[in-house]
């Protein structure tokens, strides 16, 4: 016999994350947007040269060198920066702390498919907004009476960017709600909204190290906001988990942010690799938003994406499948060095052609 | 002028967490309930020997290779183990995911204070009990129609420690709630109720790293249940965030369950370490509830705590005091090493006579 516990249960929508094969010299992996590269030099030394003794105490609760570091690379200052475990912390401990109104929170029908899985887990209203056929926002949805906004610029998983002036005009003319900027991909090219917050009290624009900065394995995400917002925030996060920073993780953070110049060079590697691949791509027929992010969401004139995706699959090359609605006849593909890139195109080639 | 925004910011009751000064040689840090020992010695090795490459890659997000060493040190199936950054994780997603009824949740008045604060949080009611004179749980009042019931075993602060039947007559007669038991404690002497998870479905047994594997800095914690809390736990947790142990977490974790012995080593050292205190505490006129933990929560039967507290910072010694009702002539004081509580011992010494 069951208790009745059972009936209260959260009932969540859980999301389902790419898939993490086991990696061997052979697979490549073109499917969660991960950085080919490893993260800058001075990692594996903090690292080498950690003292584990140290590791019995528990971390500084703000992160707080991490935030200091932050703060100069943005020149940003710091009581206007919150950390958390990834960028999926920072935007979940966003939805539940902002997201408390009876009016639906706005996002795209196309975009990072954890924003519907936050609203159901802490039953927020929320209302997919469609992008128009060439899987662009469509500014005119967003000013409308809501309970908050996010956008991912650049989108996820199509790649497509909106200037600095579109994400303004929302921002500006909803500012009784909070509107979050995801810039989970915005170091790859396109700029960021970051400057809004100076302007406006409403804006929160989240970043992560776990594209650009190559370090998903050590979860390190952040926003900046006005400072009303941040406090919000940290009172919320402290009520969570006091400590969620491990000690690794603000150390190995640091010394990533102190290396600009490996920061911009692989940056501007893969960028170039994007662009070269784009190329390729269109001369094998296919078509897709032109991406400043670092994968490429394509679909072919001819044969299905999933056709596809299994054939590069037989061939030890995994890229991200959406079995969803307008979206499931495209691929999004990761960038990863040019020698993958350069198999990848080849093995399309050959079966292709 | 202000956005409406600010109206629908989450309201909390933020926690406070312990001081953390920065430590120097001559600080003794007896106020937070950190072990005074390092982590078993293969963590160092593993940190340096990470290779930081492959930290460009996300963490396998079941955490599975520390899910496995837990199986394998406690002898419980892994699909019956639910892993979080730091037990706080643990609790609080489990008080997001269980408690969701109409009826108050259950927890001491005294208790770790982080439980009003989770409730207040996700909006769950929540009825304090009051502990006994003597700092005891009173069984009958958990007893009563409730939406869940917390009791940390031992208690924190007091270091109480109630015995396995007390324990499964609360679970047993609570059938249709779910029972966390909170054993952050539980390796300084105290025995732990997990065996319960093979008699009951609504029992939740959660330990953590951050005290008797002296890791706070890295932030594990777990926790074991039935597999049918067990899932719905991972369900809602995959719903917050996919991948919350770093990989460097993960390894560090797996290292530290390898070595048993000295596990077993330093939580031994710290129980003679605290007996040997508990006398000489006597011998200067303080009691205490008998403490089977790796703090004594002690009142002095003369001089006020608070006084206590302030001349023993003045000497550099951190202790812990907590200005609440009914325990504002307590201090908690972490066991630390032999020549730590020399050293305590002696200030108190010529201050109390």
């Amino acid at each position: 016999m069951s208790g009745k516990w059972e009936e209260y249960v959260r009932r969540v929508k859980p999301y389902v994350p790419g898939e993490q094969p086991v990696v061997t010299d052979n697979l490549i992996k073109l499917n969660t947007n991960e950085n080919p590269y490893p993260p800058a030099p001075g990692v594996q030394k903090v690292l080498q040269n950690m003292d584990a003794e140290k590791l019995r105490l528990y971390p500084n609760p703000d992160a707080k060198a991490l935030v200091k570091e932050l703060s100069s690379f943005y020149g940003i200052d710091e009581d206007r920066i919150f950390t958390g475990v990834g960028s999926d912390d920072v935007l979940g401990m966003c939805f539940l702390t902002f997201f408390n109104s009876d009016k639906p929170v706005l996002f795209a029908d196309i975009t990072y498919s954890f924003y519907d899985v936050w609203a159901e887990l802490f039953n927020i209203p929320y209302e997919k907004k469609m992008l128009d056929d060439n899987f662009r926002l469509v500014k005119e949805d967003y000013l409308t009476d809501n309970g908050g906004i996010v956008i991912a610029n650049p989108n996820a998983p199509t790649g497509e960017y909106v200037d600095i002036d579109f994400i303004e005009d929302i921002v500006k003319n909803n500012q009784d709600s909070i509107v979050i900027v995801d810039e989970a991909y915005i170091d790859f090219g396109a700029k960021s909204a970051v400057g809004l917050i100076d302007k406006y009290e409403n804006v929160i624009i989240v970043q992560t190290f776990s594209k650009s900065r190559s370090m998903a394995g050590m979860r390190i995400g952040y926003c900046f906001g006005s400072k009303k917002v941040i406090d919000a925030l940290k009172a919320v996060k402290f009520s969570y988990n006091s400590y969620t920073m491990s000690m690794a993780t603000i150390e190995t953070g640091v010394e990533a942010l102190k290396d600009r110049k490996y920061f911009e060079e692989i940056t501007a590697k893969i960028i170039a690799t994007r662009e070269r691949t784009k190329k390729e791509l269109k001369r094998l027929g296919f078509s897709f938003p032109d991406s400043m992010t670092n994968f490429i969401f394509a679909t072919h004139n001819k044969v299905p994406a999933k056709e596809i995706m299994s054939m590069l699959r037989e061939n030890e090359i995994f890229v991200r499948y959406f079995n969803a609605p307008r979206i499931d006849n495209y691929l999004r593909i990761t960038i990863g060095t040019d020698e993958q890139m350069d198999k990848l195109i080849s093995v399309l080639d050959a079966y292709l052609s």
